[in-house]
């Protein structure tokens, strides 16, 4: 146990939103107002680092204590049930640490604020973030515990089992292919309908459109995913397969397949922009894929893509990761106290029949920008469709439901 | 009242799947069991009147009743929250009366099942189904009364104040809108999001996103319907206007906006194609305005096509909806018990304070495919967004929530 150390802190949420990252951020509230003692005051920074650089803060301590002091546990629910980052986001790329006027002009301001605890919110590009901060940090005059809390749909962050946020996508996801599936069977014309999912690199979303095979069998017959090269000769050749077992298929891909020279299906289709973090901007790949089964078959065809609505879909949150994603913002701050910086929180699943997650502190440096792929093994043979194995380990993950509030007929956020 | 006519049903369910369509026919179901000593059994056609031709039934009496020959409520509840229809479907569209050789071809399938009552469940297509239909029965020797049940996501059907569906189709809208409101809002990033809803010729379901301007405040900027000429100038002029209040523009959009000039603002980018009723199939208006944004303004736009979800997303269904549906499938028996054919059910809207709904029957031959639009006066001077008035017609269509039922984590379905 390291000394105590007694002070401000910061929260600040950052990249795409998801339908857990207010849970998280409700963790660190109920931690940091618990903890009262030593942490005296915790900030929100609105839009991430960004924000807080223009000193854009509110007082979480203050908003989310009730009369007494305590967790104000009916208004960190409602935060829990609000799509989106309720303090808003940015897409901050933070200098290489030997930028030093860059960093120490944050420390001034971590000093002036007296702030001693810095937790980030995010995916893969916020690690970055907390790994360059922690480091610059230790390396400085000034004592600050920085805490790295995963956040993303993509479930694409190294050194944890799943992220925060990949359950309530997965089970949105989930439920959208049963009932996309369900809506297809109707008619009885040859029909081909392709949905498409995000996932630039990593094709556990895509996966979980398979998850109604082992539990109800209304799901897509094909799942593809970028961690195997696309064949549109396959492609085909599967099409004509499934015709032989009903006139309408579903299949379900994702934004960043590719064939096996590397280019993207739905490079056709694209601008060729780029985000801030150099990404490729992707578009149209299941449009690329309506256009070429439509000219092979001249079929029916439809493509869908789902878009936004698979990250913000609150209304339809799994319990198990919004319990889960809580859990990692209080775990986050019992990390920080007990003296740990440069740290992501991670879960790890334990090794037993009964699903069950432990929660650990991992050094931020090891996982940065490191992307987690769906191993080979959780995909068939074929590559056109993801095993058993695959379904059951992303199964526990959206388990339970939680109620939304509804108000007038919609659900009830909070707003910051 | 007329005389008592004794002998089968059957019963069908024809054009797009809805949220609501099962509830209909769970109405049906349990109006034809509970009079049994009249309706001796009910048939379900499988794939509507096209299947029914190719003599593809199953015995919903048998299927639906309990031991005591009584309705099977709960798998009654459980039909009612599964999306599409659990029929099938089809899109058949009916020969002029003229055409003695089909009607009387059918009038012998009729005979041979003793087929007194046939209820269809659609909408403006079929509603042209059971015009034709009982039109032709009418001037035969065969006594069978046909009667409509509407349905249909984009409430464009005439003669009702509302249409079984559109409610549940409206909640998901609306609440899908506010999460991508909120989505949308936690960049500070200058950016134009275009929502996509469906409708060919009314702009009920785009309405529907202005819902939450009304209950929350997180409620798309601007909502454009094809009831009002758009004007690329105008939708510039808006954007510059919104852009002084927040940086992330949100604007919802009817697939089927037209210019002054009668084109339609998606038509460069579609395929010109028509359905088997002549309807253009339209696609990628959002896609077009996304481009168009584009150019002009150089910003960070997207555009999402709601697509399929909005007619089966039965996860969040409306309980208004869900009960006004299945009543108006009871409405529909008792209707032809009385002696009637040739009508619709249809719901008058009480002209009270409070929301009441009554259940009539019209004659279809006035209703069949008229379509009825948004009134002027449901939208603003402007033509970019509905007025009040129009939020207070559709909010009592989304009012309450039918838990549903989940099993290992995703929504239970029944299948026929």
């Amino acid at each position: 146990m390291e000394k105590l150390l007694r002070g401000a802190a910061v929260v600040g949420q950052s990249g795409g939103p998801t339908a857990a990252i207010n849970a998280s951020l409700a963790g660190v509230i109920k931690g940091a107002i618990d903890n009262r003692d030593t942490i005296t005051r915790l900030y929100g920074m609105r839009n991430g680092i960004e924000g807080f650089m223009a000193e854009r803060l509110c007082d979480l301590s203050e908003m989310f204590s009730d009369s007494e002091g305590k967790p104000d546990e009916e208004k960190l629910d409602l935060l829990s049930a609000t799509p989106a980052s309720a303090l808003g986001s940015c897409r901050k790329k933070l200098p290489p640490t030997d930028d030093r006027e860059f960093y120490d002009n944050l420390i001034s301001l971590f000093r002036k604020y007296d702030i001693r605890y810095f937790f980030y919110i995010g995916g893969n590009d916020s690690m970055d973030t907390v790994a360059k901060l922690s480091k610059y940090v230790s390396g400085s005059d000034y004592e600050m515990r920085v805490i790295g809390v995963p956040k993303t749909i993509d479930n694409d962050v190294d050194g944890t089992d799943h992220t925060p946020g990949f359950g309530s996508a997965a089970k949105y996801i989930a439920t959208v292919s049963q009932e996309i599936t369900v809506d297809c069977s109707v008619y009885t014309t040859k029909a081909v309908t392709i949905v498409e999912f995000m996932g630039r690199d990593a094709g556990w979303l895509t996966a979980a459109a398979a998850l109604p095979r082992l539990t109800s069998g209304l799901a897509p017959d094909y799942v593809y995913l970028p961690e195997v090269a696309f064949s549109m000769e396959g492609f085909f050749e599967d099409i004509e397969d499934a015709w032989k077992k009903h006139p309408n298929i579903v299949i379900a891909v994702s934004e960043g397949l590719r064939f096996a020279d590397g280019h993207y299906v739905g490079e056709g289709t694209q601008s060729g922009a780029t985000d801030v973090f150099g990404h490729k901007y992707l578009e149209g790949t299941g449009k690329a894929l309506e256009i070429a089964v439509k000219e092979k078959f001249g079929c029916k065809v439809r493509s869908i893509e789902i878009n936004l609505p698979q990250r913000c879909a609150s209304h339809i949150r799994s319990a198990t990761d919004i319990s889960e994603s809580r859990s990692c913002g209080i775990a986050a701050v019992k990390s920080a106290l007990s003296g740990h910086t440069g740290q992501m929180i991670a879960m790890i699943r334990e090794a037993s029949d009964e699903y069950r997650i432990i929660y650990a502190s991992m050094d931020v440096a090891n996982i940065a920008n490191a992307v987690r792929s769906v191993p080979r093994d959780f995909i068939n043979e074929r590559g056109n469709n993801v095993t058993d194995e695959c379904i059951e380990y992303i199964l526990p993950l959206i388990q339970g439901e939680i109620e939304t509030k509804f108000e007038k007929g919609l659900p009830k956020y909070i707003t910051l």
